[in-house]
């Protein structure tokens, strides 16, 4: 799971869980809704600049969001762990 | 505190805790010495491939890389929070 997926699920799960519109959010930060839309579908890296613009329209904590990334890619390598273990095992058993 | 910068320092931390070189980990991972030196010293956003490329080089989880990133950020937006808190009471004992 690349990071800037993981980000753009975390912050549109924020503003979703704010009930705000990314016109609003996108206002706020002063960003183009168009980019907000883009790094929210994980399509654009979001510069840091813009990243703590977009958390200061949020009013949520960079540290915060952050967490919430880590843990969301730490379950995704877990599941990709869970998947490549058991073939990793087949091809020793198999040797 | 930029999110890149802390990436950056946190990158740099991995490394030398290795002890290896910028020239042995921008091999390794297959970017340019000059763009992981700008990285570690936060003057470049690393793009979410590249990022990745440079944990696999280190062998580090990107999630373990992001969890010392948060803790980081944290510990500096409380110490944000210290300086800002005292002017704030000093202003309201004022008015």
């Amino acid at each position: 799971m690349l990071f800037r997926s993981a980000l753009g699920s975390e912050l549109r799960a924020s503003r979703i869980a704010q009930s705000r519109t990314l016109r609003d959010v996108a206002r706020e930060a002063r960003v183009s809704l168009g980019y907000l839309s883009e790094v929210e579908r994980g399509q654009k890296e979001a510069s840091s600049e813009l990243l703590a613009a977009i958390c200061n329209a949020l009013n949520i904590q960079l540290s915060t969001l952050l967490s919430d990334v880590t843990s969301a890619i730490a379950k995704s390598e877990k599941a990709t762990l869970a998947v490549v273990k058991p073939i990793d095992e087949k091809i020793s058993d198999a040797a």
